[in-house]
């Protein structure tokens, strides 16, 4: 089943311990798509300003992706300036130009509104809205939001939860939306205001998907080289949204898997600077790496102690 | 088969943003066993001043933990005294008085030489290498450590590593131990130096198994109520080695099943203050959390792309 993103279609100028990139594809958007698209066809809604390379987003699986709805207004498009600390573990921004994004209003081709599962990429809850209004009764809808929305817009944010099945959100993010520092509690505060589910997104150490009365876990993929941690957040929410899309299954069962794609996509996300990490990944070599998550978690507890 | 833990026994005075408590029982030696216990027989070398509760002690479990290898001095017992931030994410110490365990020069009774599993706690390197020039050829030495070690005796933690089968540490030890922030390559870097596995302990993200060539990870128990973080680390432990000791299987599956069993030892130890959170924990309520990691990690991956 085909599944739509809207969210941010960045040019990203970012520098690690390890080197040091300008003006690389970047963007919500563009992370969750070229993880998802490993996975089955992908929709995308967004803006870029008359400077962006569009020629390159168009390479990122022809025929996978359909870029359609990306409008292409005049002005500069969305740039990100940031640094990473020598650990990686903190990041500052040094600069941000929001260009054409700061006007972004999505409007959605006819064709996409009929599409069964939508992630609505972390920007301002009112366009999350707006872009609901424009939808057929999709299947799923999933979310992710931002420190920034949750100060500022945080009725507009419960509303858009009142009508989200699956809410991400990364630990810090969840505690403060919540106003709760016990993320299993924070999860269930988010359970009684909409959403059926929520995964919250740890970085190195995983992710959680709290569901009523459950909670199922998927550490990160064992990295011993890690060189660029921006997009792990929306390339696992390609995975996860990208896995749930192809096989429809949101049983129990098919959200855990979908949780490992998520999970291998945020590794594939980390090992390159922008996209590039996706590149050359094949079904066989995908497979093989979320074959690897069975041998990360896998215990059998039966007759531990009896 | 038995278990031997030399470490700290202390009276602890902890004040969290639930409650305080004062001179209450604590010390690596005492959390480990009064985890330990709950999955076989421990014996304990330590050192008392003379105004310890002993009778208190000797009150976990009676007939499972030996108290005898752990001497009376005239003097005043350690104590420690500490307080938790708002969510419990750090501590500040306010007091440490070694007493008598400035002067701590462990002594195995004789009885306790031939003991096949050793976990040296948090002790002086210098003391952990006179425990093993005590012993018989144990199956099993573990060991752990602390930042105060690494910084002012790191050539003889070097040279109790060499004799060490499991080094179990927090994650930020690990990385000043070996100098690199990276958790996985920090745990390579351990391999190289004499045991043959890592246990790195995360706190509320859980723990990881790092062996040649592979890592499993386990989750922390999700839970709603964390009252004391104190002697997680320890109970960890205990859970761990008193499995292993209880079985004597070292094979990878054995030793991921000692995983979930620190692991559940680590979230009966931060219910309550001390070791409360060990009271009242029976064989049965035992399986039961142990049963509820299956649940918490468990996901079957065959076909997930195929």
């Amino acid at each position: 089943m085909s599944l739509l993103v809207v969210g941010s279609v960045a040019l990203d100028s970012i520098s690690t311990p390890f080197g040091e990139v300008t003006d690389a594809l970047g963007g919500s958007a563009v992370y969750f798509s070229a993880a998802a698209s490993l996975l089955g066809p992908v929709r995308v809604v967004g803006v870029v300003g008359s400077d962006y390379p569009v020629a390159q987003l168009q390479r990122i699986r022809p025929g996978v992706v359909d870029w359609s709805g990306v409008e292409s207004q005049k002005g500069e498009s969305f740039r990100w300036r940031g640094k990473y600390s020598f650990d990686l573990s903190s990041r500052e921004t040094l600069d941000t130009r929001l260009g054409v994004f700061a006007n972004f209003r999505p409007s959605l081709p006819p064709s996409f509104a009929a599409t069964p599962f939508v992630f609505l990429g972390n920007i301002d809850p009112e366009l999350q809205l707006s872009v609901l209004n424009q939808m057929q009764r999709p299947k799923l809808v999933a979310c992710d939001s931002m420190n920034y929305w949750i100060e500022s817009k945080k009725p507009q944010l419960l509303e858009v939860l009142k009508r989200v099945d699956t809410l991400l959100l990364n630990d810090s993010e969840l505690r403060e939306l919540s106003g709760d520092w016990n993320v299993h509690r924070a999860g269930r505060w988010v359970l009684g205001r909409g959403p059926r589910r929520v995964v919250v997104k740890r970085g190195e150490y995983g992710a959680l998907l709290i569901e009523p009365g459950k909670t199922f876990f998927v550490p990160a993929f064992p990295l011993e080289e890690v060189f660029d941690p921006t997009g792990a957040g929306d390339s696992f929410a390609g995975g996860f949204l990208g896995y749930l899309a192809r096989t429809g299954d949101l049983s129990s069962e098919g959200l855990r898997r979908a949780m490992v794609c998520g999970a291998v996509m945020g590794s594939y996300a980390v090992a390159k600077f922008s996209i590039s990490g996706f590149d050359g990944v094949t079904p066989a070599s995908l497979q093989q790496r979320i074959a690897e998550f069975h041998e990360l978690t896998h215990v059998d507890l039966a007759g531990t102690i009896g």
